[in-house]
């Protein structure tokens, strides 16, 4: 209980959390967001004069942002990407870069038997069979070709696929540079060589709908300095054939995920960038979009709590400790979970101990950890000589640390974890070479499932039960994909899918 | 997995549904919701002349709505109470009439000790701590005065408490009749005599919004006949000080709900009356309302799959079987969970076991079963001589039934559940008394926790923060009170409570 209040995620405790809301102090919980200040005027009336012009504007530059502005463009349009942030990218930058693809060539040539309707049953297992299915299903098969059609921008991704908690078997790609920006850095370029160029600082204040409620533009802010509210310089801007919300999600808007979860306030840490704010989702809602599953927001399990935001420690976690060794609860030097189990029920697993979880792995368990060095660097992963100066680092109980280690050991060399039903490495070595390397595990506020509802076609519905005329929407912003638990680099999959379509339909 | 196809729940099987998703045919899941026919046009302009006025307008004639009317109208504002249905009193009226007070008179009767602060950490830990603090704790510092106030209009309660799933003291008054109907009529009554009429068959097409945003009126239709989307004849109704959207939850809202959760389709039972629509919730969505934990669900776990919607044979279950008997898995005779844990938790429990389970409880454990007669009658509880004949009858394997019977009165005797931690009734008896009698149970959908934002003077919050002018919401419409899942017997409490600040506030 001590340990991790020096950390970024004390407070996403049960136990304390119990204390707060069992007495008089109810109210206090959520003061972070409940009873924030309200919003300045939103919405916009038609302007009697638009300043500018485009066939399609796209609000967000992250991976669906920039898909739908690359399939727009080739189909003859022309294209505003808007993007609030000083900085292209959003979210997408900073993501992972690892990408579900079922049935790949990748996989075959390591004998992995794969297909999209193992994908897919895995994304229902994992969302509570609350995903939208048909959406759900697209994306399933459409993973081979999403992936190629990176390949052709030219992303690089390693060799070997790997496995990520809740996949049935290996099937993600991880880009060669570890990050999403691999991914959005050749988007980008296409989109430079077609002569579009993305519009930073550009904040969109109001979704504009003509009388018989087509979306027909947007009023915006040039200059804008995020997170001044009044910053930069109102203009319209009229979107001739329809608008792309490609905004991303509300994990940072801690007002909105504090009503829809009252225990993430500001306290909870979030992995995504500071943008990743609602206010284009709650434009969205005001237009007559359908919410749907707006209150399953994720938590990361793979987080550590001794640096802010994803960091790089996550990175040892997910593609070292979780796979090839060990987490213990460091009060008892046990495991307490399948490793490779879907976010939720490893991030719930964690906060239920109360404290940190520390993840163990050896020199062999490492090898496919892309940025190890980094993290060594930055202190967020730490390397010993031996268990026992492991041990004694991270207060662990080193004689039954041992004996976790030495029964992952057995379940290792028998291809079968006989305690939680971890699915074994081919390439799993037992835990015995030195150095030993070890990082905490923390959660922290990753992606918000729910959004806006769409269709297959990628339309916004709104609420009288039909498509709102001129906008679609991509990504984060929209819900129902994943149901209650998104499964680990689908993301990246469900941007540049229905990313490509809302670009593809928009300009039609 | 038999059985249950022939009951009304089959299709909510997890087995079942694990098929239908696994393959091709996931689309068609749910094809009962997410792709209904488009509603017809809805939301309106300012009319050139309204046709009628009120001060206060309230939508919905249950608990919540007949109590904003009383309030109103006893502040001196003219009401008008419109109700879409032929008769008055919505879902209310076929509420089982149970009444979650802490710390009231029948509770110091019986010696048992309780407070607004231990209902209020029930409510939290039943909502998985999703509960809007401050609302939570409204409805449980007001629990007695709202009790107090039904009694002062007349509504009788029988002696002494019930101890529902969830409660961790006996807490819930019954009314004298176990239904809601006993509140319902005397609210009735009251504003009957005070001159309010109830407006049947009064549909409500849009909310009116003037410029600035204030809700100043509605559209209806009189005459309408449910559910005949264009019946009745258009008007338009003034509501000169507010607007009060009591209209309930969408829980036969097949279309929304399958939204939130795409298991809940039309094959999936509720035991809501027939006009548990989620219209008047779209319609404040329209306006700009908050949407709030929408995709929080609730499936009540004491239905009988052996009769449409609520039905009687809850009553058995819940009063009777859950408390002093005992609910086994037919293919066991076993127990399986605590019968007294939230709802969630034993909806969720029976639903895994693949089909219904079988509540038991011998001729003492159904003294407190208000309706026992009733049910007998219908057949959906069924009386044996022996536990032989009743084993027999649901197929249950018989040396284990008694097993698990003679446990259980282990448990009795010794005060104490060693197995699901059960509370123990002190006036429990031994199951040993003939007749023995029993009721299957099999989960229906039954409350929809979540719907729009309000704070503690029950007004709407906008997507801007900031109160809706002129717009005040209680009951089941209104998100936050119960957070993931509501506690039973505290949905009368919440509906009283702020349908009476609603009303106090609108005419204000």
């Amino acid at each position: 209980m001590d340990e991790e209040k020096k950390g970024t995620g004390k407070k996403l405790n049960r136990r304390d959390f119990l204390k707060t809301t069992g007495g008089v102090a109810v109210a206090g919980v959520a003061a972070g967001g409940l009873f924030a200040a309200p919003r300045k005027a939103f919405g916009a009336d038609m302007p009697k004069k638009w300043d500018e012009e485009a066939d399609v504007v796209i609000i967000g530059s992250g991976f669906a942002g920039l898909a739908a502005a690359i399939e727009a463009k080739q189909a003859g349009a022309t294209v505003a990407v808007l993007e609030k942030m000083p900085v292209h990218g959003g979210n997408s930058i900073i993501n992972g870069g690892v990408f579900a693809v079922a049935g790949s060539p990748k996989q075959e040539a390591e004998g992995i038997q794969d297909s999209p309707d193992l994908l897919l049953e895995d994304m229902m297992k994992a969302g509570l069979y609350m995903n939208h299915p048909e959406l759900a299903r697209m994306i399933a098969e459409k993973s081979r070709e999403a992936a190629e059609w990176t390949e052709s921008l030219g992303v690089e991704y390693k060799e070997r696929v790997t496995h990520l908690g809740g996949h049935t078997v290996p099937r993600s790609y991880s880009t060669s540079n570890g990050s999403g920006s691999a991914i959005v850095n050749k988007q980008y370029d296409k989109l430079k060589n077609m002569g579009v160029k993305i519009r930073t600082r550009t904040y969109v204040s109001a979704i504009i709908q003509d009388k018989d409620g087509r979306v027909v533009g947007v009023k915006i802010r040039e200059g804008y300095k995020f997170p001044e509210e009044g910053s930069g310089k109102e203009k319209y801007l009229k979107a001739k054939k329809g608008l792309v919300l490609a905004s991303g999600g509300f994990s940072r808007d801690i007002y909105f995920r504090t009503l829809q979860d009252p225990k993430l306030t500001e306290d909870v840490d979030s992995t995504n960038q500071p943008g990743a704010t609602g206010e284009v989702l709650m434009e969205a809602l005001r237009v007559g979009s359908t919410p749907v599953q707006i209150s399953w927001i994720q938590l990361g399990p793979w987080t550590s709590p001794d640096e802010k935001g994803m960091g790089i420690g996550y990175v040892f976690n997910a593609m070292g400790g979780f796979v090839y060794g060990v987490m213990v609860d460091p009060k008892t030097g046990k495991r307490f979970i399948n490793e490779l189990a879907n976010r939720k029920i490893r991030a719930d697993a964690i906060i239920r101990t109360g404290h940190p979880a520390v993840c163990v792995a050896d020199s062999e368990g490492v090898k496919r950890v892309p940025v190890l060095d980094k993290t060594l660097e930055k202190g967020v992963v730490k390397k010993f000589d031996t268990i026992e100066a492991l041990a004694a680092a991270y207060d662990i109980p080193v004689k039954e640390l041992k004996e976790t280690i030495s029964n992952m050991n057995t379940y290792i060399k028998q291809g079968k974890d006989e305690e939680f039903g971890r699915p074994m490495q081919t390439d799993s070595k037992p835990i015995q070479s030195p150095p030993y390397y070890a990082c905490r595990a923390w959660p922290k506020v990753h992606h918000t499932m729910g959004g806006i509802q769409i269709n297959k076609e990628a339309q916004v519905i709104g609420l009288d039960r039909k498509p709102i005329p001129g906008l679609y929407a991509a990504g984060e912003i929209a819900g129902g994909v994943h149901g209650a638990v998104r499964l680990g680099s689908c993301a990246v999959l469900d941007c540049i899918v229905f990313g490509r379509i809302a670009g593809k339909n928009v300009s039609a």
